[in-house]
């Protein structure tokens, strides 16, 4: 994937970030899922006052795509507007997204265009069972 | 709400039930939302293999009308199609919920038209320190 | 049981707050479950960077209960020292407790001896599917 | 560390899932944690009817070693004895295991003496915020 589309995913995760529902950390992230049909699927994270059940805005995107009857996904961009460095997924995201694909998904994320991270699923989610054995779950 | 509204809700949760990725528990669930414009936002239960980062269909419907920027809804409807019974909403889905509504909120829940249960998130969570408190987070 | 032997377990649910880890929401919870045999074992709030990798102190317990052989308890108490009033345990501890005790079991909570809350698990978290299926899973 | 001292806390690890309470998987698994005093804190997976509500056998140990006063592990082994290969800890458990510990921790995972991974905190989780910034939250 070129990276000029990898920044226009970043743009739309940009845009998602800002129906955060983040009272708790007063940290807004978004997330864009690009599928395989072109479209473009995208979340936000949505905290809860028991902070455990909070929901990250990777999960949210992944969740709205799958409910949607999507399958899987071609690339990830994740937004952190607000931190002062490249913040990526946490692990229970990791875990959730390679449900869905495999490990050769780009993924980029950033606080903005200026200091990003490219990586992909795989480089995110080592030692994973389920990819590393060829299972198509 | 009239229940005829609700019923309404109930057969898009059904259909929402369809797109449950649930090949751990083989048991699909289906959630729609009545917003306060109108329109319905559904979800359905995406589970993993390892089960506890599963997401129900109540709060996949909650993140996804939540990250398109609605803030509240009116009333859920829950379908369990291959349940023998009415199965209500988790307490994880309890909780997320009751970020959301308030206690009036009207839920019905069931497997078919012929067996559902008709309650109020209020009932589903009592003891709830945030609405008892007349907290509006 | 007694009232005193609740305000016991209080007692040790208070002790168990003072190892939380909470460092993003600086809000301590301590949890005491009694158990068939007459001991107590304990649980403290324990929070993540990832706020939705936050574990609530009746899950420790409850996890910590479990993975030491133990399959049900008798009582519950719950305390929040720093709160101004009662708070009754999340949605996700509700569902999670049920798994393993029934629905008469009894339950206090509260942020001191003062003012405190007695329930039950079934007050807490009625339309249970399980246990008032007659479930003995 | 040497590596008997890792076989030997996978030992502990294999007799920790023994308690493992799976009754939806049928897949137990058990986790040690190797504490800096010497004495090793173990845990068990704790399952849910609602499949979302499930706990790791790695976050039963840490929890229930954090509520005992613990702030740090040394070391962790988990053991998945029904499985046909080493199945490594699912992301929620990365996530919530770097939270304690440095990234050179070792870890080792396995279905039984003859087929195991060696391989540490940081191999498992990539990426990670907190400690590339030097953070020792």
């Amino acid at each position: 994937m070129e990276k000029s589309q990898m920044m226009e995913l970043f743009e739309k995760a940009k845009v998602a970030s800002k129906n955060s529902y983040s009272p708790y950390s007063k940290f807004p992230v978004g997330a864009a899922l690009l599928m395989e049909d072109g479209s473009v699927v995208t979340g936000a994270n949505i905290e809860n006052r028991s902070f455990g059940l909070s929901n990250c805005a990777e999960r949210s995107a992944v969740f709205t795509a799958l409910s949607a009857g999507y399958r899987t996904f071609k690339a990830l961009a994740i937004a952190t507007p607000k931190a002062d460095y490249p913040v990526g997924p946490c692990g229970a995201c990791r875990q959730v997204l390679t449900e869905f694909a495999p490990a050769g998904t780009p993924v980029c994320f950033g606080a903005s265009e200026d200091n990003m991270v490219f990586t992909t699923l795989g480089e995110l989610y080592p030692y994973d069972s389920l990819h590393e054995l060829g299972s198509d779950t």
